[in-house]
């Protein structure tokens, strides 16, 4: 174990400069914890000439990183060029065609061909790591894979996408609404310019895969992820969830139903004093439960260069150590089909807003429809008194099926003196 | 790697009885997971009749813990008698001589002896894992030895003790005084009998040294860790802190300074805003930071048959898997010597409250002193008025060297009209 494990890295954007600075920066801490040195021997980028604040002088350049990654002198290769197919996806499978160790920061990659991608390498007798691709500096995978090798995790949630917490923080600290602060984290680089991924909840969906994956033993499944992103929550809704005891926040969870799989990532309510309420900003948070733990919360930075090469680095450190331990947990011939449950099948408790003419009866109706769908009513708010204005009506319902609540709302969207389209919000029990 | 991995249990109380549950209900899993089998071949206990809810049929039963170490059919000695020095410490030698690999929960012999035990395990080849022995069911030494790798921790603090931080929490919820939240927390059996080792502060910081130790490079050093426990807290100091935005909490706290490595233990005022103010109850968190992750926090339950039997079980899969990393992430050989902080020279702000006879000018005899040491108030605040009666006056002072503050306090005690040893708790800059 002591020749030097070396370095390919493909994809020099702030992640993969970010992780250049810290081998270098970091080379005698890393030799003493590896038993060995960690060297960059080879880099890809698109620019070679780009000022990215650490030099390359000595490394070999390559145009094209799937070219680096059969042919260049190294061990690893590190890929940081993302997408879930294209480039990326050719580059590491060259990389564990030719025998080379795949660290990655790519969540889509792994969300849509994990459980392959797992297979080839294990097959190749590789490793194959992603800790840089779920929750940044948050060692959220070795956690689950290695500290809590020992339970059966029932379920798992978090905030996973630091944009979309900036967004719901800033909204609900400064009274904005989403559009207002949406530009303002653009403008501040929180945001992409295209900022659909982030804020439609796709990418947390990415992650929510990969940790489901590994906590239940069974094949990524992200096709079968309910998705939806922050931009319909309103600073009205907001304002309501804080008067009721809660807070919104896009979660991801995944979790063993009678069902099958569950996985959603949606807007909620969660109470104001549980955890995970009080993780704000770009933080990110996950929270994994089962029967001997109960439960356990890791809480730290996302994204970003400093968390997210931390993250690379860790991977690496590992396999300079010799660590060889499946992919997802256990070998991938063995990850169990996905068995997803409908989210028709959905279980829980809602926050449903409507806008009402305000007049005599029209409660009545609504309250008519919730009996004769045998849902019941955890409380009704109405807020203000505007005779034929329109007001709106915030009311919470017990547990109860998603389909059922569906139907509900459809039925209510139907009243006479309902104006807008009924706002229906999932309230977690955390 | 197929071959079964066997286990010898040394001490079956609470924790023993839950891993050899643990192992057998999730004997497929970790199958699974490890790629072989675990099984426990052999255990000892002073008791061999007694009912622990899990039968031992078919087990090789010792009397003497120490001589299975050494004799008994077995891979692995899971050390769980517990205590810095005497048996635990035989069992754990006995074991590392025979060419067993070892994983304790033994704190106190971990913080007392451990750079030497780690020692003679990595020469002799074997693992010494010691999860379970810091904060229970959170994997808080995988976090740091392997998560972090890529990182010069600089400071890591945390609430380490589980008894303290329920007692502390009920004080403040419930309004009550230290001695009676004692009292009905052994009745409940959150508190030992004689629980000293948990009020004074002796448990966070044996956990603390070996935290400090995996961050920082350094040998373990229980001896340089200053000390205080939690019994001196009044009910008046934590309404006092609520007042000005705080929250009492034992913490352990151990940081890279310009004077060596302070590591220290003792109630201190946290803004109540900050995440680890929110872990209440018997929960425990501990929080690391550095360049590159900015902080990380992990909260769980730090104690109990399921938390810690799952981080027995974490090490027994690691060492099942082959994993092989040094006892305190680089080898023991190359830990570097402690380089303790004298407390004196801790840098930090203060709260300090006084029992004053309310009368005029005992405050400008005060407010005299602070300037002669030219220490600078934050705020002071009297509360109630009743002249010549016994008020209590707190004030905060911006930060400052510890041995100035010391000398600030001795002279306030000599201020006539200041009735009682002033109280003085240090604030955190979280």
């Amino acid at each position: 174990m002591s020749q030097t494990l070396k370095i390919a890295v493909a994809g020099l954007g702030t992640v993969g400069a970010g992780t250049l600075k810290l081998l270098n920066a970091e080379s005698a801490l890393l030799k003493a914890r590896c038993g060995r040195s960690v060297q960059v021997t080879a880099v890809s980028a698109r620019d070679k000439s780009k000022d990215r604040g650490v030099s390359l002088d000595g490394l070999e350049f390559y145009d094209d990183a799937v070219e680096m990654a059969s042919k260049a002198d190294c061990d690893v290769v590190v890929e940081l060029i993302g997408g879930s197919d294209g480039i990326a996806k050719q580059v590491v499978e060259a990389a564990i065609a030719a025998g080379r160790h795949v660290v990655t920061a790519n969540k889509a990659l792994l969300a849509v061909h994990g459980s392959g991608l797992a297979r080839q390498a294990e097959e190749a007798g590789v490793t194959l790591a992603y800790e840089a691709a779920v929750a940044g500096g948050i060692p959220i995978i070795k956690a689950m894979r290695e500290g809590l090798a020992g339970n059966s995790v029932t379920r798992i949630y978090g905030i996973l996408n630091g944009t979309c917490n900036y967004i719901l923080t800033r909204m609900r600290e400064e009274g904005l609404e989403f559009t207002d602060v949406l530009e303002d984290a653009q403008s501040l680089g929180y945001a992409e310019v295209d900022p659909s991924t982030d804020i439609d909840g796709v990418d947390a969906a990415h992650k929510l895969a990969i940790l489901a994956s590994l906590a239940f033993g069974r094949e990524v499944d992200f096709d079968s992820v309910h998705v939806e992103g922050i931009s319909r929550i309103s600073q009205m809704d907001i304002q309501f969830a804080e008067e009721l005891g809660f807070r919104i926040k896009l979660l991801g969870i995944a979790a063993i139903t009678d069902h099958g799989v569950e996985q959603r990532v949606h807007p909620c309510l969660v109470p104001a004093d549980v955890p995970i309420a009080g993780v704000e900003d770009v933080f990110n948070a996950v929270v994994a439960e089962s029967e001997y733990i109960d439960s356990l919360m890791l809480e730290g930075r996302g994204a970003g260069e400093g968390p997210t090469a931390s993250a690379v680095v860790a991977d690496i450190v590992d396999i300079a150590r010799g660590l060889k331990i499946p992919t997802f947990a256990i070998p991938a011939v063995d990850l169990k089909s996905p068995e997803p449950a409908p989210m028709d099948r959905h279980y829980g408790a809602y926050y449903i807003r409507l806008m009402v003419i305000d007049r005599p009866g029209i409660f009545a109706d609504v309250a008519a429809i919730l009996r004769d769908h045998e849902v019941s009513m955890e409380s009704v708010l109405q807020y203000g008194r505007s005779p034929d204005e329109v007001v709106p009506v915030v009311m919470t319902i017990h547990e109860t099926e998603e389909a059922r609540t569906v139907r509900v709302i459809e039925a209510i969207a139907k009243v006479d003196g309902i104006v807008e389209p009924p706002v229906m919000i999932r309230i977690e029990n955390l």
